[in-house]
């Protein structure tokens, strides 16, 4: 069928069993082909397209709530309520999200991004839904690795222990977005193979009816016995223990099943329940089907036939691939070094640490929180961890960083990867508060290379740094292309670098915005305006002499960064001054204004925050002639 | 026996079963004289007397390390390690730290404070012993009340699976803070139950073996069967689930019970144990075994005899009680609201919201990331939750604040409770960071009162406001005294208040920076310098009229916080100045130096951080007179 005519999910009650399995063909074919060209979430969405259509069939959204858990696996959600036909702008510069939108559709009743958030805000729903006397059906859907992030533990707890009414449902693809970890993936395991045990559970009830010494005071502990059967075909042991009603496993490609155990959970009055529903990640494109490690969990454009990815025309290394990889280089010749990912092996690119040093390599899984404060616990015993974690995951850890690593003071050297914006995912996870979070946490050392080079130099710095915590901030995507120095070393604690010499105003970057802040200066030499470009690569510590040094000579200075202006960078700039009764200087700062950034590519966002060359070259000329205005001079 | 004589735990090894009965005795008396004077942890500690003792028995540290999760409990290690002879100066300025410090002692070697951060710290250190080919044991001690936190249940997933050794005590006193809540907990009630079961199992057992059915094709079943009986008799199914040696329950006061399990525990080597111990917070004295709610879990000074708290000389009521109290009235009119803590109902005065509406109250238990983003959920649905959070630990929920409540604009209201200074918590308990840490973070309204009574018009305002979360700080303690309006009214938002005018200078201030201000103004006025003092009780969003009629008018300002300075509430100030382009104006800043607080009475630690009555005289007068020398006139 067209998909795009669909205007919302009500035709399917109306759909005959071939015509769900046409329309879930139909769906696949469709995501296949616009993922090809957007990219995106394709693994994660073809797993689900029998699961989201039964549930749109047995329930009532909106009136009932879908909460997707994570939320990139909600296309097929998308394509059911009425947005088929934007599928072509997906994760685009103001086009369709590739989360739940609570602006795009009445549908999405609650926005994801960051995992695991979907229990306790299910918990809220039912309790409001409770207090109003209203009678909709609660539903968040739930990866099996979403499930070990400590907050939706904490909500299985609180929601076991009141049994409000509540259908969870455990999509289990036995693989998150790496190959799960944890004892709650093994339990899950056992719970798969459970129908085997099937058959001899019958065989034991009906054995435990005739025994006769089951009579007197055993008659009890037989009713425990037949109880305990549940247990010993492992089915559920672990949720029944936290109150839910568990019904499962099944086959989520399967319609039938799926709708059986659905309505029958939708009968179950007296506490929550939660579906066990197991999907195939990638279900129905080969490539993606026989993916064990990730590589198919989000991708770029790909090429339909043969799953070849299109190569980007990046020059460099990916930053995660330099960061990792000189991490693994560091990992033979210094034996403190741990290395620690939260369930991002393949993004981090940390597939050649766990390779060469399974032993000192740890997967934890989604769990942000215990990632930090065992990395801080290897700390105390004189090791070097290194955790690389994204920007906007590791706000989840911010207490642990704080409270667990800086304020012991241990050495704890932090990859944060995906800093600054990163464009198709949006505003859930632009890594651009860490600055704002991270500046003001006594203890830490934070530093962004201008370059792959410098990059590695960094890595190297922060392996041999053993004064405390250090952070090294690396941007998504690829570095510029230059040449690799042979011989790593360590670069000095809040040493600043001057790239370009200038008498008329100053400069202060680092990172990504550096090549931008360069060419606007070489377009402003050619105007006889003369930019002092520096290159600020401790964000903490300030590099104080030179500091001293340009506000001395009273020059008007620019920062620029790819973070939120409030708390960030810039904001140090204005300490330092006000701090140092530099009062009279001159200071204005580029960066994200107090908005939340949504989609797009990231030159596109640059635009749209005026962090642009043309902006630098405006803001320059207008400081250098209001310092003329005033008759100040530079010394 | 003299216990300030004890230099080391090696001594107990030599007792015998009387002398350590005397021993705990000795520890308890003592814990109790010296705490009835300082305040303290008491109920926590009395609790452990035995198993602690135990413990150093049991196991060498330093060689074995011992990890106390939140680490309130930590005073009888703190004896037994040759601390005792410094618990006169207990939680107070320079003297003994209440939570395990690294600086005190070898025996020290994990700093805790906040809660449920001990298991994933144990698992670092297990790999780190591991990967050294060390074979000392990890033990850390973990309450039932901290195990609800996700942390420590990603950790306890991480563990189960990785089957490292180490040795966790689970120390199970059915009351964390306040009595516990969840599903969790209920498990912990079924185990401590499942002795009456254990005979029952026995026979169950015998009989399986005699049953002839179970040869053929049910043999591997009756192994299953006989495995199930641990279900049964449901002790440690779900430890063992993730993967735990489990043991116990045992009585955490018998001495020889303790020995044994533990002696049992350490030869326990596939995998990691769980010994689980049941004690009694508060025991051996009577007023704190008798507590059901918690008010014995940490106090102040007390009466020995009768259990009295000594009265503090309080004029106003507890902040705390202000603002919990302004919205249980408001809950009366407000069907929308519903009030929330993770599991401070105690500390954060919620007995008379709980105790009126016990189906619009919600005890969450040691879970913030949980409670915030439940918050979240319940405002989707167009209720208006309120969230009372410490400061410090609402650092746990920064990414649900950021990612749930913020970036949706959901109408959630927090109170920031114990906000500025604790005093005798010490480092980990400073509600200093929030400023910093929310202050970045779009959408959000912050504001804290000069009084009581501005304190319970801002809960009204945020009961009213409907535009996205809004933030109230209050601080620990009480307030001024001044009587309190009848009539509830809404503050506009981002609007301050002039409290006393003056053409000299401004000093811009908040909360309970804002009586010292008021008296350095009056002094300074006796030496002819006039200060306007203003209360900026919005933080965000500014006052930005006021602010443009200050700087437009070239008054030097003086910003004071008892925050942090980096990106604080000053610095805010300055970006104001910054990005209007004032940059001629003097802008100094008072707060809180880029290190961490320890322990002390706040009017001390005030004094240590130059946030005086004095300073500020000094400051106001040292840039009134820069301003004459640079021949700036206030316009």
């Amino acid at each position: 069928m067209d998909l795009t005519k669909i205007t919302g999910p009500s035709f399917l009650k109306k759909l005959n069993k071939q015509q769900l399995e046409e329309l879930a063909q139909d769906i696949r074919d469709f995501l296949i082909e616009k993922c090809s060209k957007t990219g995106g979430h394709i693994g994660p969405n073809l797993g689900v397209v029998e699961l989201t259509i039964a549930l749109h069939r047995s329930f009532n959204s909106p009136f009932d709530k879908f909460l997707w858990d994570v939320g990139h696996q909600a296309y097929v959600h998308k394509i059911l309520t009425g947005r088929a036909g934007q599928f072509d702008t997906l994760r685009q510069y103001k086009g369709l999200s590739g989360f739940p939108k609570r602006a795009e559709s009445v549908h999405d009743e609650w926005e994801t991004g960051h995992s695991s958030t979907s229990l306790s805000a299910a918990m809220g729903m039912a309790i409001a839904r409770d207090i109003k006397k209203e009678n909709n059906y609660i539903v968040p859907i739930i990866g099996d690795g979403a499930l070990t992030g400590g907050m939706a533990l904490e909500a299985l707890n609180h929601i076991g222990h009141e049994k409000r009414r509540m259908i969870v449902i455990l999509n289990d693809n036995e693989m998150s977005i790496a190959p799960n970890v944890g004892a709650l993936h093994n339990i899950l395991g056992r719970l798969r193979t459970a129908k085997e045990y099937s058959k001899a559970k019958e065989e034991l009830e009906s054995l435990m009816k005739r025994v006769p010494v089951f009579g007197g005071k055993l008659a009890q502990a037989a009713d425990r016995v037949k109880d305990s059967l549940k247990y010993l075909v492992i089915s559920g042991v672990f949720f029944e223990e936290m109150g839910f009603k568990y019904l499962g496993p099944i086959d989520g490609h399967d319609f039938d099943a799926l709708e059986k155990t659905l309505e029958y959970a939708k009968k179950v009055e007296d506490r929550p329940v939660l579906v066990h529903v197991v999907t195939k990640k990638g279900k129905g494109y080969k490539p993606a089907e026989e993916d064990r490690i990730g590589t198919w969990h989000g991708t770029g454009p790909y090429k339909i036939e043969t799953g070849a990815f299109v190569k980007n025309n990046a020059k460099g290394p990916s930053w995660s691939s330099l960061v990792s990889e000189t991490v693994r280089k560091l990992m033979k010749e210094d034996k403190r070094i741990v290395a620690i990912t939260p369930a991002m092996p393949v993004g981090s690119k940390m597939e050649g640490i766990q390779k060469d040093f399974p032993e000192r390599f740890f997967d934890v899984g989604i769990a942000e929180q215990h990632a930090a404060t065992m990395a801080a616990g290897l700390a105390t015993q004189n090791m070097k961890p290194f955790l690389a974690i994204y920007s906007t995951f590791l706000q989840r850890a911010y207490d642990q960083v704080l409270h667990d690593i800086a304020r012991q003071k241990l050495n704890v050297f932090i990859g944060i990867d995906r800093a600054g914006l990163v464009g198709a995912d949006g505003d859930t996870h632009q890594g651009v508060f860490d600055i704002a979070f991270l500046r003001h946490i006594p203890n830490l050392v934070i530093m962004m290379p201008k370059d792959e080079n410098e990059g590695q130099h960094m890595v190297k710095t922060a392996a041999e740094y053993n004064d405390g915590p250090i952070v090294l901030r690396y941007p998504r995507g690829n570095g510029l292309g230059v040449p690799l120095d042979e011989e790593l070393h360590s670069i000095p604690i809040g040493t600043w670098e001057v790239l370009r010499d200038g008498k008329d105003a100053v400069i202060l970057t680092f990172g990504t915005t550096i090549p931008m802040a360069m060419e606007a200066a070489e377009e402003l030499a050619k105007r006889n305006i003369h930019v002092k470009v520096v290159n600020a690569r401790f964000i903490k510590p300030l590099d104080d002499e030179m500091l001293h040094e340009i506000m001395s000579k009273n020059m008007p200075i620019l920062t620029i960064e790819e973070g939120v202006l409030k708390g960030g960078f810039g904001s140090a700039i204005l300490e330092f001054a006000s701090d140092n009764k530099y009062n009279h200087i001159e200071i204005e700062r580029m960066g994200i204004p107090d908005r939340f950034v949504d989609h797009g590519s990231v030159d596109l966002l640059l635009e749209e925050l005026h962090i642009t060359k043309e902006e630098t070259i405006a803001r320059i000329e207008s400081l250098v002639k209001n310092q003329k205005r005033l008759g100040k001079k530079t010394v």
